[in-house]
């Protein structure tokens, strides 16, 4: 079977699962805790970044980015006018775009920073910035997530799907890294209806369950988190 | 005709130059300085980051990986055997995980910070963080550099280029981001044969030429910078 190492609350981690949800793709999920610097991860992937994907008979695949390219062409045209990147080079363009900026952009912004204060500095040893979180980061990442949920919003209001009128990479993109921040319980949802209601959407969607109901060690989700009705 | 908007020093601008005059397009160059945030070209790339390709038929293309998605979606197929991103998705993956290791990490610890402050910080106002060039980041760079030369190395010593056995995107991605750092007199060529050989090779070829050449405003490249005996 192929497998995903991986990490519950990886945003782009999160975007591979529920791509690979969207696929029906059935993996065996390795939890990777990359900030260990384990060594066999290390020969799976040189940058030490989760998600690493590996086929049953393929080579390692790292970064989110890859991967959804790499699944999108062992995998992708099966899913019909569904895929989840486009036949037309123009929109292939807007669904890159985009997936892309929630993977730099909104991750460096907002998803990054949350989730480094909040997550990983309580399991990193202090000598490698190990800690309580900083609040001066986190009111910044909160501050920043306002016009990332406006520009959704805006998104959502003038298509059907984030990137045009089908459910795209860059619908799944924006969905998980807005997963993890709402499990953080960070996500003013009452900013902005229309982002609201197109989380709705893919909230409720098969491939969305198994974010909702996994458990992370140590952490409990913001009260909302699992609600579909939120 | 199509153009590009890009920046003479902007290691992912020349990235796309250089795959440009591989697949043998001309295309109208608009030199842009990004950090002006000029409002025209915030509409054509909200990120407000160079480069980006505009087709003669097609929307405006950013981001240096996009492009060159885009550009292989829609030219690739012609260079045939010399096609930048071969067909395999095994050989796929190894080309865009190295084309995306120069792009991000190389241009993080590297390429980045050398230019911000050689090139960008005397452009900027002060209050935008103009000014001179911090030493200290500079140091940085430069030691970084010498691990990544020695990546190099070991790759062109195990392979015939970088990704397998012919010239990708991920040589030219290497390339660009080494080529700004040459311009700046700051790669330590003595400590690694194997890439310094590599580099001539991909240096000596036709498409990068024009980079050789191309006057910088302000500017004056180091002095080896144009020789391919270097």
């Amino acid at each position: 079977m192929a497998s995903l190492y991986q990490h519950a609350l990886c945003p782009h981690s999160r975007f591979v699962r529920l791509a690979l949800g969207e696929l029906g793709a059935t993996v065996d999920l390795v939890e990777e805790a990359p900030w260990e610097r384990r060594e066999a991860f290390l020969h799976l992937n040189p940058a030490g970044t989760t998600p690493v994907f590996i086929d049953t008979d393929g080579p390692p695949v790292p970064e989110a980015w890859i991967i959804a390219e790499y699944l999108d062409e062992t995998r992708g045209l099966a899913l019909g006018e569904r895929r989840l990147l486009p036949e037309p080079p123009g929109a292939r363009v807007e669904v890159r775009r985009l997936t892309g900026w929630f993977h730099t952009k909104f991750f460096e912004e907002v998803s990054g920073p949350l989730t480094f204060e909040k997550v990983v500095k309580r399991r990193l040893p202090s000598h490698q910035g190990g800690g309580g979180p900083d609040t001066g980061i986190i009111r910044a990442a909160k501050a920043n997530i306002r016009y990332h949920l406006q520009y959704i919003g805006w998104l959502a209001r003038t298509r059907d799907w984030l990137a045009g009128e089908t459910m795209t990479y860059a619908d799944l993109a924006a969905a998980a890294h807005l997963s993890v921040v709402d499990f953080l319980g960070d996500v003013p949802w009452d900013e902005d209806e229309h982002a609201r209601n197109w989380y709705a959407r893919i909230k409720s969607r098969p491939a969305f369950r198994p974010l909702l109901t996994d458990a992370v060690r140590g952490m409990v989700p913001a009260q909302s988190y699992a609600d579909l009705d939120f």
